[in-house]
């Protein structure tokens, strides 16, 4: 699989520019999705808003500090090529794109059914909110899911 | 990483057997899950429901074949190792434990409105069947990550 080049070469690693972007998209969706859901709107009488709300409190800070992390590899122009660091980011941006899909789905579902169906009723005002701190969430998994296949395809270089 | 140890060593992996017990365990979970999401109970008035069997129609053929595929190549003694064939089966198994752990969190948050919340009522044995049914969409989505990880595993080393 081409080792040798693949050393260097992989776009959206850890330590890269690309991946800075991608560290800061995930940041950024996801404090938007944890402002939505939390700010003005009565999110703690459903399990599912409580616990999208607990997981984007994990993801937060981890994306930001591998974000800075990136920023700082960028300047020196000094990648992290360390495999046990690499591992633990590996290991946990799965976990954190596991929780944050299992969260993302609850609180669609949660969401469709205070629309369609005859469930509790939601005004208009805070199910858009919901709605699109639900679509947040899904950016966010969406960025954290290609991080983490970009690093997992360095991962058997080193 | 010990290549050339790893090449006929990684169990769990297409053509063991050890692949054709997750296979199985994947083919008898999403089956029980669908079997209880859809027989007696009225699910189609729920998206989630729908989006459960949807999911678990197509997971139930695929783990079904690839259960045969495993079965014949332990028999014959000759196992799958060709590097396109098990490309196509990890994706088709990252692709297919997404949708899983999706429908399974989606019918697990439906049902938890139902229960607790003031949402929509649920007579108590098809409470029963639709929490069984979230708890064995959970069981094959847990196998199914597993099947995908031991392949991707020996994807490398091809």
């Amino acid at each position: 699989m081409q080792k040798g080049l693949a050393m260097d070469e992989v776009p959206g690693s850890v330590g890269t520019s690309a991946s800075f972007s991608l560290r800061l998209g995930q940041a950024i969706f996801s404090s938007a999705s944890l402002l939505f859901m939390s700010l003005g709107v009565e999110f703690y009488s459903y399990t599912a808003f409580c616990y999208l709300v607990t997981v984007m409190g994990l993801v937060i800070p981890w994306s930001f500090t591998l974000a800075l992390v990136d920023g700082y590899s960028v300047l020196v122009k000094c990648p992290l090529r360390q495999p046990g660091i690499l591992l633990i980011i590996v290991v946990g941006d799965w976990v954190l794109s596991i929780l944050t899909l299992a969260a993302a789905c609850s609180t669609t579902s949660v969401v469709d059914i205070m629309l369609h169906a005859n469930g509790p009723y939601c005004p208009p005002k805070f199910c858009s909110r919901y709605k699109i701190s639900a679509a947040m969430a899904f950016m966010s998994w969406f960025l954290s899911l290609a991080s983490s296949f970009f690093n997992l395809w360095l991962l058997p270089s080193l």
